[in-house]
């Protein structure tokens, strides 16, 4: 990872780390990511997305007309940032109140993705980060599904993860119960839609499962 | 809610409303927010944040001394997104796929908080905001860790809510199972910090079982 002064974290370094596994953990686990770009005027503007990551590229995904899409692959500087929210700190005090969260920022540029055989891959991995071993029953995607999808890739070279995890660090002697709340995100029954008589499959089965027992 | 350019959307503009309760709504049940912010050289910085919301102002809070708290009390142009993820929505090809969500995008600029009756009520809407009925039960926050805590508000003017719920719109015919897997945060056994000893208030049983039986 590169360090830069963008990167270098002031307040409470010792939640900060630059190594690529700890950061590519991160965004692997986040099912979203908010994009920050600068509009015409120099403004910024935040959006949720989908991405998915390979290797040391992350790749984001939306129509070819949308104007963050256009933003996002024009090579202006981005920010992206995933959060994950592992649980809430309770302490003695507003002021100790803490979260316990895993979060990425990575700075860099969008390239647009024209090469075919990338954007394909780049799409799949879309496809298998949010619902793995569905793809290879879904209707292959066509050449025009593809021509009006824009996909842009970053580099994951200039990343840092920020983490806090554990108890309160409050030794205050006062009458409240301190602990953490563990929160995590979990899968509920799947609702077939009204025209759909099949059985659940098993990698939908297995979905739910997994998000049910994650760090239960 | 104001109408520009900015808050005008051209995708799905049917999944879009300025509607102030709507905007109000997924701002409060989200529990952190991105905020975007432009750098010393106009570069955007995205991070992570806990926000409340007083009427129609959105508050930020954060170490009198950081970056962050600096860059967004500033006066400079701000876009806060709070996003919900809701399910996933799956189809017969990857290009319908699609996610349940319900999203805030707010521009504005930060104001600093200096009244000292604004800034403990923003500080106290946060707490609120984080584990309600606790605050009560908490050691009163001291002068000194007010003064060390910077308070921004954002009036709630320029947002735009986008959501997208219900099953996919696709009625391909292709043998997969398609419909929607819920998705929701829930709460877990809480675990008291080492030193406390204490039964779990009531407070906390109550927000486990809300966060269990949300969306449920």
């Amino acid at each position: 990872m590169e360090s830069s002064d963008r990167t270098t974290l002031r307040r409470h370094p010792e939640r900060g780390s630059r190594d690529p596994a700890a950061v590519s953990s991160v965004l692997d686990e986040a099912l979203v990511c908010h994009v920050g770009f600068t509009d015409a005027e120099g403004r910024p503007v935040v959006i949720p997305m989908i991405h998915a990551r390979i290797g040391d590229r992350l790749y984001l995904h939306g129509a070819r007309a949308s104007r963050a899409m256009q933003a996002i692959g024009s090579g202006r500087p981005l920010s992206v940032t995933a959060t994950i929210v592992d649980g809430l700190v309770l302490a003695t005090s507003a002021f100790a109140h803490s979260m316990n969260y895993r979060s990425v920022v990575l700075f860099g540029a969008g390239t647009p993705v024209v090469d075919l055989g990338e954007k394909q891959r780049a799409l799949d991995a879309i496809t298998d980060k949010v619902m793995p071993d569905r793809r290879e029953d879904l209707r292959p995607m066509t050449s025009k599904e593809i021509a009006a999808t824009a996909v842009a890739s970053i580099a994951i070279a200039e990343a840092t993860v920020k983490q806090r995890s554990g108890p309160s660090n409050d030794d205050e002697d006062w009458p409240v119960w301190t602990g953490v709340v563990p929160l995590r995100i979990v899968a509920g029954e799947p609702v077939p839609d009204p025209g759909c008589d099949r059985p659940t499959p098993s990698h939908i089965a297995a979905y739910v499962k997994r998000q049910e027992s994650a760090d239960a």
